[in-house]
């Protein structure tokens, strides 16, 4: 078993990943949750794969487990069922000492989550990713959210888990596509922190070997947003580091409604594109742009999307990550190190052009 | 002007009363908020009497002044006035650095400070009270909320204000019926923590004396609950004492579906029966339940009101303060002085039948 013990402030939480974790979920949990009542939000992808296996596991420890089932994809991010998930939540009798255990991807962990830090102000919450991408990330930090007509993410809290509990074996059942949009996420973090582990990416064979290092690779990519994230929890400095290729990223995914492109594809677009910014500023060396393109495309990642004047002006003003007509842009100093660089959005906008994207 | 600070972990805010502080909002809050839209969220009672003078006051200072109108009632404390909010402040453009007013009575405070607290993960917040019950109560303490179908307040958010701003000169424009409501919280504070609060509101003639004297008592019940909440921001242990009267307020509320009592009138019946299963209980002096029933006289408020069992019953199993089958119940030591009592609902069930309630 690995095991990664976070540190925030007046707060502690373990990550453990290990094989069939979710069968131990029940012993694991039952001294850090104090309430009977244990609340398993999934959606309708995970529910027939996972669910019985985990509520079964709380069973045997003594917790009533019930299980609220969400339909899959981002639709699914919205206040109306997160207002859904209160109703629910209510009616099975939760009470201030009871727990939620958010068991999927993104979107689960995000929605579940910020349910968790609303119902009744706040609950205990678990955090079971199932996906790579949530694995390495939305599992850490606390972030919780619903997406807005306005965009995605706009309403949610910081919220930190009590535990974290990954399967690296849940990355054997899941999609190539999906597998493709964690990895995107795991080279950010070698771009930005870690160039060792950007380099043993680039050593592997490409998609193929991703879960059978499944568990090493998430639990050092969780190493280093907590790292960040304990320096920095309320997303004000540093923790900006960790949107490499996401200011991008996020025109990508709204210039095509979030239906071509998944996260990951549009982050990995966004990052190719950061980098070649980078570049264009004198900041970032070319060598990591043609680096950054070529491991992209080992992982089968998108290297450039398309997109017009118009989705890039309107995107970023809206990005949360602005402060009045300023953006701070993350560029590569180096592999392994990045920085914020405050730009005009008018700046941002003509760097975009001047760089051909 | 009076003024309170109010200290909390990592946060300290200001508390101000003084006539006429609505004309001067944009030149106090200039200092203190670092983005250029201001969101005053209020209600349709409201908006006419006070938002154009708030948002001149704004306009002066340099702010964009935006207002958002809801619904006058208890009936827009929903999720999806929430979710309307939430995108109407996006369409308005709001940044992370902009802020949120509330201007209005309790209902707007809990609402606009949820939306405050949530809408790109928290957002400044300022407290503009207008009623008695919100400027003693709801003002401070950082508890936000809206309403479920399963009961009050039941999803929301521990969020601090950045400053709060009460004009005494509102309560000479409150209905007659919401001054009496405000008044019941008044007197819980003396009844918890205050004996000699009591002795001045028994020193006084009734109702007709209040609005002269509305920001010495509200700035006296708001030092009370400041003190208490410092000590207890998370609402775990001694903040419980604030309950007194609503476990069994909530009841009467939700016996008549909110309909023809407001908060303060089942607080008030809620603190009669709850001095009145003190004495029963041996812990509260028959001459305070004495001085309770009559000082609620004085102030036109009920002193009882007809529920039945069922309504218990149900309600109690709600109860937000109940971990498990056990509820903390406050009662009075003495004229001044609670204490939390942990109760079987089983039994406190016994104690309401048995005191003829």
């Amino acid at each position: 078993m690995s095991r990664l013990t976070v540190n925030l402030p007046g707060r502690e939480y373990d990550i453990l990943s290990e094989s069939g974790v979710l069968d131990r979920a029940g012993a694991l949990l039952r001294p850090l949750l104090k309430g009977d009542l244990a609340v398993i939000v999934t959606d309708s992808n995970v529910e027939p794969l996972y669910a019985a296996r985990l509520a079964g596991s709380l069973h045997k420890s003594g917790f009533r487990a019930a299980i609220l089932e969400i339909p899959a994809g981002e639709e699914s991010k919205t206040p109306a069922v997160l207002a859904e998930l209160w109703e629910q939540m209510m009616d099975l009798g939760l009470t201030r000492s009871d727990s939620v255990l958010a068991l999927g991807g993104g979107v689960v962990g995000d929605l579940a989550g910020f349910a968790a830090a609303t119902i009744l102000r706040g609950v205990r919450l678990v955090q079971l990713p199932t996906t790579l991408l949530a694995q390495v990330d939305s599992s850490v930090g606390g972030k919780v959210a619903v997406d807005l007509e306005a965009g995605k993410n706009l309403a949610g809290a910081f919220y930190q888990p009590s535990m974290v509990l990954m399967d690296p074996d849940c990355l054997g059942t899941l999609p190539r596509r999906e597998l493709r949009g964690g990895m995107a996420e795991v080279i950010k973090y070698g771009c930005i922190r870690d160039a060792a582990l950007f380099r043993d990416l680039e050593d592997l064979g490409g998609l193929e070997d991703i879960p059978a290092r499944g568990a090493e690779i998430a639990l050092r990519c969780c190493a280093i947003k907590a790292e960040i994230v304990e320096r920095d929890e309320r997303d004000t400095g540093e923790r900006m580091l960790l949107n490499f290729g996401h200011t991008l990223g996020h025109v990508y995914e709204r210039a095509y409604e979030y239906k071509t492109y998944t996260h990951g594809e549009a982050v990995a677009a966004g990052m190719a594109a950061a980098a070649r910014i980078g570049v264009r500023m004198g900041i970032t060396p070319p060598e990591a742009e043609t680096r950054i393109v070529s491991i992209l495309k080992q992982y089968e990642l998108p290297t450039r999307i398309e997109a017009g004047a118009g989705d890039y002006a309107r995107t970023l003003t809206l990005d949360k990550k602005s402060a009045g007509d300023a953006i701070s842009f993350i560029v590569l100093e180096d592999m392994g190190r990045a920085k914020a660089v405050k730009l005009e959005k008018r700046r941002l906008l003509e760097l975009i052009r001047e760089a051909g994207l």
